[in-house]
């Protein structure tokens, strides 16, 4: 797809975010049953259930700005799991090893933030109100998503790692 | 390297950081040079400048724990300047290309907010007084590039790529 337009960028920029959100699907559910503490297991499935909504919403805010939703390669998404993967692989400690997935799924978290707050600075620039509603209530849940990482890593999962 | 302690996962996470910032150390002149409006060139100027402090920084954190610098493969980090390059290439418009750079400058310091944030908290853990007042500098320093990346974004960038 060639980019001319700031409306180009914008579609290219969702196609793009609909690929990572149905990777970062594919990815949860194997990081969640590594995962060791309960807390961290239960906040990465709930987390998954919101990122099916998250590519549904994606859908929606495509079709409302008359595209279809495809897949196009990402390698920002591509490259943060795959480091994921191959540092949960190197970790045989189950304590050392949640502290990891927490890094991880925070690091993606902070992508998505980045990558929906460009987004929804760009729909509100090009007058999509509906994208901008939608966009909003993902980035909301992302940033939760976060910040119950960070609670689950300071209370939890970090102490029993250094024990 | 053998991750087998949260230290271990530390000294890891810090050798991978240490490779991000050299990497994007290399690419903001590139970026600089490419972007259209003066306000954004002068930030990706100067965030190169502070980039080259935040690598001194981690030297010093490194040597602070008793490692030395070194190398290591950051497939996130590629993954992100990758996309970010190829992005530039696509786009023949100056302005909506600016918005572009942006973006792409947007999602390098979400993911170092990501991951000095987890840095520190392991820091934290750990009890490593003086890494987590350099880090904690760097960390304060990506949050103010981002916001003024948001600025320049919102004020001139997004309307020039729309107009």
């Amino acid at each position: 797809m060639k980019i001319k337009t700031m409306e180009d960028l914008f579609l290219h920029q969702l196609q793009d975010m609909y690929t990572a959100e149905k990777k970062i699907l594919e990815a949860l559910p194997t990081v969640a049953k590594e995962a060791e503490a309960p807390e961290l297991k239960q906040a990465l499935t709930k987390h998954r259930d919101e990122t099916q909504n998250h590519v549904r919403r994606l859908e929606q805010v495509l079709h409302s700005v008359g595209a279809k939703p495809k897949g196009v390669k990402c390698k920002a998404i591509e490259g943060i799991l795959e480091e994921s993967e191959e540092q949960m692989e190197e970790i045989e400690d189950k304590a050392v090893c949640d502290a990891a997935i927490v890094a991880s799924a925070q690091s993606v978290e902070h992508y998505e933030i980045g990558r929906y707050g460009t987004l929804i600075a760009w729909a509100e620039q090009l007058g999509h109100k509906d994208a901008i509603k939608l966009l909003k209530e993902t980035l909301d849940e992302e940033k939760r998503a976060d910040k119950t990482l960070s609670k689950i890593a300071e209370e939890k999962v970090n102490r029993a790692a250094a024990a």
